[in-house]
């Protein structure tokens, strides 16, 4: 099943049950009005979404219309929880390059990630606006893959953990990183670096994911394209460190994650140099080892980024985030 | 205006209005059913609930209820964003012994604090329920004061951002003093060690709080109770380094603010040593440096802690956190 969330009036947007293809929306007020509202009760309510959802795939849905990804928010709006993980030992190894910080031994036995909550969370198509002098601060993308959760009680261990992985998502954590070094010396985490996010169309069942989905990790390439061209394909289940129900228990170990926690992956990255990367900063490493400097500059208002994962048939799983670097027009406040 | 939210079938509870002695409540369904969905429209609905406050306190609203701070839950009983910040220069000293961390240039430039989503926010009299092993993990309280703003637009600059304080509440901030230390090392923020914090029954108007606000701070002494004895009475507007429109216009710098963001003004702490502490790590730091070691031990199970403010006249501003440590029942999952 695939769900997504149209804008409407109200932050939380109105909740559509998709076709499998993408192609087709149907608002489900009579069964949950918003995501929040749905994951809330989502043992009493995922069956009548299923069964919208096998309408549509058999086009006998009324009230079915073609969806727009331009008209979508995220999947969920808001959300009270984002747990956003470094999860990817060869992330771990490039950016610590970056920032000076090696690969140490916890790396290997504990998660790293930053916590966010996030009253704005972006749709798949909102321009990332920024203030003028982002532009100095080292604007990155991050594509990554994201689980939403239900509640997740306290105490929950990791092979407990993969059952309340109720959807799967693409994410696209906006950095900024000449702020990431201050604040990890502050040692209170990133919140200035971590501004927005961004997430796909579409937010999906893991069952809906087949073969490329093991209950623990997303097996799929994820495509960034950065200005039009090709920037990485790495592929989301190598090289990760800890899988999503171990990212989950985790963050469950000294509270209880409420419906529609986001726990994310962490930016995807392999090995292998000949898949790119998911973000310009783990190029600009690889070139500093290369050429003794970095050739590739930091977003710039203008640039443009797309992520989306294609299954084996070449077809989009997620829709895709596709998003414009925009300055913040003065006059906040 | 006073706001409070009472336990109901939904995660969210049920707003009520509050006498401005705490003594009567009043659900109103007709002007919004929960806190979150009147600060998502707030400029619209805060007339309506001020007539509504009026009318309590006059002793002439229909439907007005005894109100039992026992039924209530957070006033906000899930919130977007957590940014709490640690923000009283005697707070950064003793913690900095502590931690072996001492008090850097930065302190007096930009706010310290991280940030938090939490889909659970503990109410006035929720148990504080942890892991069996929390008992080594120096649990300990943390006496705050909290700023509940509006939408914040990306930008705002302090001298705009007092406007968006919608409410002033009382916070515990329970934090894991032994998980502090190790995540501060790792860099990505305070997560494990923050597992859960409760506010006080009622969220109150920065009008309503008289000369006590003075549209940046409280002053009021914020006293913390410790299984019955008073711990600590620090003024909450002596000391602190930054005002709360200045910490929100700090978190605005690189996004936007939901409705319903809270601001933690840090845990209260004043140099005076008379007037004792709001968390018990700053009581050790004193101990080790008065004793040559800490005499007071973190909380255990059992362990009971109270939080209020009174004002000039000895009345409770935002009535009392009374909490009690307990440990989490097995068979979680």
């Amino acid at each position: 099943m695939k769900l997504a969330t149209l804008k409407s009036s109200t932050p939380d947007g109105d909740l559509v049950v998709l076709s499998a293809d993408l192609k087709l929306a149907r608002r489900v007020p009579e069964i949950a009005p918003t995501l929040q509202a749905a994951l809330d009760r989502w043992a009493e309510v995922e069956p009548k979404l299923r069964r919208m959802a096998e309408l549509l795939d058999a086009g006998s849905a009324t009230g079915a219309f073609a969806f727009d990804p331009a008209a979508a928010l995220s999947p969920l709006p808001r959300a009270y929880l984002v747990f956003d993980a470094s999860n990817y030992l060869r992330h771990h190894e490039l950016m610590g390059r970056i920032f000076n910080k090696p690969v140490i031994g916890a790396t290997f036995t504990e998660p790293f990630g930053y916590q966010s909550g996030r009253g704005v969370l972006l749709g798949p198509r909102d321009d990332i606006v920024m203030p003028k002098s982002a532009e100095l601060w080292g604007m990155d993308f991050e594509a990554e893959v994201a689980a939403v959760t239900d509640r997740v009680p306290m105490g929950t261990p990791a092979e407990k953990a993969a059952k309340h992985i109720k959807l799967v998502m693409l994410m696209n954590d906006v950095s900024l990183r000449h702020l990431n070094l201050r604040e990890l010396e502050k040692g209170f985490g990133l919140f200035l670096s971590k501004p927005v996010a961004a997430f796909s169309p579409a937010a999906v069942t893991p069952d809906a994911l087949g073969a490329a989905w093991d209950g623990e990790k997303l097996h799929l390439p994820i495509v960034s394209t950065y200005n039009g061209i090709e920037f990485g394909r790495p592929d989301a289940g190598k090289g990760m460190l800890f899988g999503f129900p171990q990212l989950i228990a985790y963050c469950a170990q000294t509270r209880e994650l409420g419906p529609g926690s986001i726990v994310g992956g962490g930016t995807v990255s392999n090995r292998d140099p000949k898949v790119g990367s998911s973000c310009i900063t783990e190029r600009r490493a690889l070139e500093i080892a290369q050429y003794g400097e970095p050739r590739t500059e930091f977003m710039a208002f203008g640039d443009r980024v797309r992520i989306e994962a294609l299954d084996a048939q070449g077809r989009s799983v997620f829709g895709a985030i596709e998003q414009t670097v925009k300055p913040l027009a003065p006059a906040a406040g």
